[in-house]
């Protein structure tokens, strides 16, 4: 049996010790625990790196405490709008969803894109017709209203401020998940509520293939959490996948490359998750911290926010 | 001094002498020869290679001959939303605009958005807005209205069907420009008004940053024309960059591998134009036919529709 593993994350940023309460780190903890043991069992019972991906993917956007799905940040009109994508290593297929409303689980409509559509990217209300005619689950405004998240957007709506997802701290609130199953397949699924207060309809890097996510069984399976516009011009996730297959370098020395030189040469902060065909896991990021986690075949895990 | 160049697309496809009556060849020789001497002329009065192509761009988009600005095809509600991208080599800065309606240049608000905002992709009426703010020029829907691509919408109208932008022939309508300008810095433009009769807001390879478009002092400057979902498949425009990059490979190398290789492998059809920091030119396509054309700083010029 060859070896698998799965790594998820939730966001990077000004994350230090101080800034979180014994209580709210606790909690990052338990919900990082839950969705990484989702995914992993997944992986132990045969499941696909797809579907390890979309399973711990969903059980974060159903978390409040990270900026996807429900608990999403608030645009400058007050409404949640969504990005989400996955990409199957395996045929390189991919889906992406850009600009939704009221969908529950955004990853799963970029799902449905890659398999059931011929078309990789759709947004906006065509997407939302797209995810009726698939029945997904829609949720009224409210499911998605968190007092946080509307107490952050008060304090900068009607200005023409846009916000990373904490305002008393620079975060990118993006939820991750990356996995390399027993077959040696990879997959990749990220997910966002975008920047509070956001507008102009901006579309950041999460529903991007080979910006935000990227994966691909010859080289690696990568989901970033940043400051979206500079992972789009560097095109992040496919820059470590080439790293890798042009240049011969390992998962981890393709991560660091991108992270700590290229992305941060353009003034780009964040971090990725990655993993490789061998199962071998990397999470650089050159913020002070990144909600993350990881497990591989051997149940060795880590789950960890600080650097 | 040292050499400049230009490039520029109208499309590929299935493009055959015997599709095109002589008249036709005749204007789309003419309409390309226009663009492509506006934007060589910009770079003999020492204009930036950003200046080039988003003049060449803007020639192609008001020629109603080309699926992008004033001709572009209808979508399933029977609107034209169109998308376009820039992005300049000399910092890796970019701008991309998709799903936008009525807007006379879309490559100018993608250039607008690269300089005059934080963001690089904005889409749908919030950049709409962006470009009312900037003061762009809009146009009635009756400006985009053109017989033929009326003609070939009511073939498909009222059902599941999209198509290309040319009913009789497989031809992909993309437009594009490449160039280096005397400084060597390189930029790259795209523009398009997407597959007739598409829905569900399918957003293709042209707004993309890394896949349809992308630019970078240190390798290429590249415009991609083709099966949208393909190219993002396949970070095509970045691919090639990397190739150079990370390969040593030379602009035709990169070219041919990406195009005749790697994009045909995963079932990709279409072509691009490029260009590097020497002032190279390559234009390779695996259809039948691209409508493309190039001059370099010695007046060299190829204007030219078949294999």
């Amino acid at each position: 049996m060859s070896r698998f593993s799965i790594a998820i994350h939730g966001g990077a940023g000004t994350i230090t010790k101080q800034s979180l309460t014994p209580e709210k780190e606790k909690a990052y903890h338990k919900a990082l625990e839950k969705a990484l043991t989702a995914g992993h069992q997944a992986l132990i019972n045969g499941g696909s790196a797809v579907d390890a991906v979309e399973l711990a993917v969903t059980l974060l956007e159903d978390c409040p405490l990270f900026n996807a799905g429900k608990g999403s940040v608030f645009t400058s009109e007050g409404t949640h709008e969504m990005d989400a994508s996955i990409m199957d290593g395996s045929n390189l297929e991919a889906g992406a969803v850009s600009m939704v409303k009221g969908i529950k689980n955004p990853v799963k409509v970029a799902r449905l894109i890659m398999e059931r559509s011929e078309h990789v990217f759709m947004a906006g209300p065509g997407a939302e017709a797209f995810a009726k005619s698939m029945q997904c689950e829609f949720r009224e405004e409210k499911y998605f209203y968190d007092e946080f998240r509307y107490q952050q957007w008060l304090t900068v709506k009607g200005t023409d401020v846009t916000q990373l997802d904490h305002a008393s701290e620079k975060k990118f609130g993006t939820v991750g998940a990356v996995a390399c199953d027993r077959k040696g397949n990879l997959a990749a699924a990220t997910s966002t509520g975008g920047m509070t207060n956001k507008k102009f309809g901006r579309i950041g890097d999460t529903p991007m293939i080979g910006a935000g996510n990227y994966a691909n069984n010859q080289t690696c399976a990568i989901s970033c959490t940043g400051s979206g516009e500079f992972f789009i011009r560097g095109v992040v996730a496919y820059d470590v996948s080439c790293l890798m297959e042009y240049k011969g370098m390992s998962l981890s020395q393709a991560c660091d490359e991108v992270i700590h030189h290229r992305l941060k040469n353009i003034g780009g902060d964040g971090g990725l998750i990655a993993v490789d065909l061998n199962g071998n896991i990397a999470m650089p990021f050159n913020t002070e911290g990144m909600y993350r986690a990881s497990r591989n075949s051997e149940g060795h895990t880590i789950v960890s926010i600080y650097q």
